[in-house]
């Protein structure tokens, strides 16, 4: 007997998702060092003081169990966008959101509908279930609610909207969005993904939306503008009967004490998010520039990363790039065999990922 | 339409775990200072320096993922157990752990078996998948093999059994338990939790099992002895196939990055370990003399903890205790509605408890 057999099918045909590479995987696999991590979205800023202030305070109580509640984040959380507390669900990383949110209203029955090229998160929690992910194809690497309303069925429990995109940086006109979601059925319910939604021009007002459409889900993320990546921290904003149901399922202590703390520091930390915001749009500029010396074609990205076609096998320009030290992500996973991921970091490193990419492909930048 | 049809059943009727009650809250709601918490099992030394230490170091990485395989903490833990890497599946706790497993492996058709008393995020786990439990009666407060045997049936895929127990510290003698493990058909899982092995004598040496059962999975967590509840560390150990399997569920960052450094120095810092199980010894001891100076009965504990009958309403001393700044834990939801499950602190708060609940039954100490 194999123990797969007496695993659920579901598992065994999972695909688990592949993060970025890790500086350290890298440094022992290649003995490099001095890495130039491009890989995960992440915020090159580092930490900011008042995160790492409200972590020091916390250390001494980590023999603790966290808050299971999480009542002070979720405070904080309230009244920054003016919701109650009983519309919040905390997550370990939004990841945790977007799992919890399938395994509490998708059955194997069901159909899951999101869109070519979006987010491998949505598969997945789709695939644990063993229910079935309908695919809407894209359009200009984004996503199709035209396409997407064709295929809506009376067994889609569930769409996962990924606005701006990740990994493609495409980002929806709040007119058309809004008209989306105003046509679903009631029981169909709407995630809608802002992990970016901190990198864009902040005129979209999504939240005032729950009032209107109570099967909208918004989940956003301390992982890239806060720059909490380590620590683990979403979360969705919702009808509250949406969140109590949420809750039931959510592991009582899924968000670590210090996750706890230095969320709420990053959430009051008005200034780590203009500069985060102001460092990613001159490094965007800086990535469309070389792109645009050496001739290649890119995405046009809403977020703190950029997909440029490298007119070559994309796994095959990674792996060049691995060898000098510099880390981005391929994308053929996500039907984008020719393109590259690459995230915005400080100038130095946007730099030196320019100017081996250029030494690769022989085109002066 | 509600949003609880659109639900899964087994979502709408889950109880969630009703964790012991924080500091802050107890605060909040009384308006009261100088809190003594014996309610969750936490360790009352703090954390370690070598802990404090590494998560001083690792908070400049804080914007970047945690390493998703978990390499260094892994490679420690397969050092330390010898084992191999590929035999372990880390999780956010071991909360997490046993989740996964559940989900990994239990279909709704299937049935999970485990005792009356014991650890309540078994039925919970169960519940979420809308598989069916299976209760085996308790003999002396802890698990009855005999009974846990008779109740095996076909449709039994996953046994737990905490060893020693929460909430009640009972232990089981190791021949009898292995005994009990051998004759378990091998498409039969028995997940063997020892969130608290690290409080008994150290005899058990269970992990050298795994070779010859391969459908036993042993489960250990980084928030009772290794004093690190806040951050949410446990891990299974098991066969290679079985966490090749656990690991495709597993979320991919699921362990936060400056858990994963705490846990890997909690790990060899044996000075702490020792310290920890001396001032638990003390404790309880100290907890015993006290319970019997006011005639009370206990439940013998293996663990950092113990139940004491108060031959009252429980729930009603313990809203009392509440009242004058102690937490400790109504056992009412695991069935025992006239015990109180009180973790063992440092001597004053050991001293505080007493000498609170010796005035409120009004037997002297």
């Amino acid at each position: 007997m194999s123990f797969s057999d007496i695993a659920l099918a579901c598992v065994n045909q999972l695909q688990p998702y592949v993060p970025g590479k890790p500086i350290e995987e890298l440094e022992r696999q290649y003995g490099i060092k001095n890495i130039v991590k491009l890989a995960s979205n992440e915020n090159p800023l580092g930490p900011s003081q008042s995160v790492l202030t409200a972590i020091a305070e916390a250390t001494k109580d980590l023999t603790r169990y966290p808050d299971g509640n999480g009542f002070v984040l979720k405070s904080a959380l309230a009244e920054k966008y003016q919701l109650g507390l009983s519309q919040i669900t905390l997550g370990n990383g939004s990841n945790d959101v977007l799992e919890i949110i399938a395994r509490t209203f998708v059955s194997p029955a069901d159909e899951v509908l999101y869109s070519q090229h979006a987010f491998a998160v949505y598969p997945i929690v789709t695939q644990a279930i063993g229910a079935k992910g309908v695919i809407a194809p894209a359009r200009n690497y984004g996503h199709d609610l035209q396409a997407m309303s064709t295929l809506l069925s009376e067994r889609t429990k569930l769409i996962f909207i990924a606005n701006p995109n990740n990994p493609t940086g495409t980002s929806l006109a709040d007119d058309e969005l809004e008209a989306f979601v105003a046509q679903v059925p009631p029981s169909t319910l709407v995630v809608l993904d802002e992990a970016y939604v901190e990198y864009g021009d902040g005129t979209a007002d999504t939240i005032s939306w729950l009032e209107k459409y109570p099967n909208l889900i918004i989940t956003r993320t301390f992982s890239k503008a806060y720059g909490l990546a380590g620590l683990r921290v979403g979360f969705a904003l919702s009808h509250p009967e949406i969140a109590n149901l949420l809750n039931r399922i959510r592991q009582p202590f899924n968000v670590n004490s210090l996750a706890l703390v230095a969320a709420t520091a990053a959430l009051a930390d008005d200034a780590y998010i203009a500069a985060t915001k102001q460092l990613n749009d001159q490094g965007m500029a800086q990535l469309i520039a070389g792109f645009e010396a050496m001739a290649l074609s890119y995405i046009p990205s809403k977020g703190n990363f950029i997909t440029v076609d490298v007119e070559r096998n994309g796994l095959d320009i990674y792996e060049s790039l691995l060898q000098q030290g510099v880390i981005v992500r391929p994308v053929t996973n996500y039907g984008l065999p020719q393109h590259l991921r690459v995230s915005i970091g400080l100038y130095a490193e946007n730099q030196r990922f320019l100017e081996a990419l250029s030494s690769l492909l022989g085109r002066p930048l």
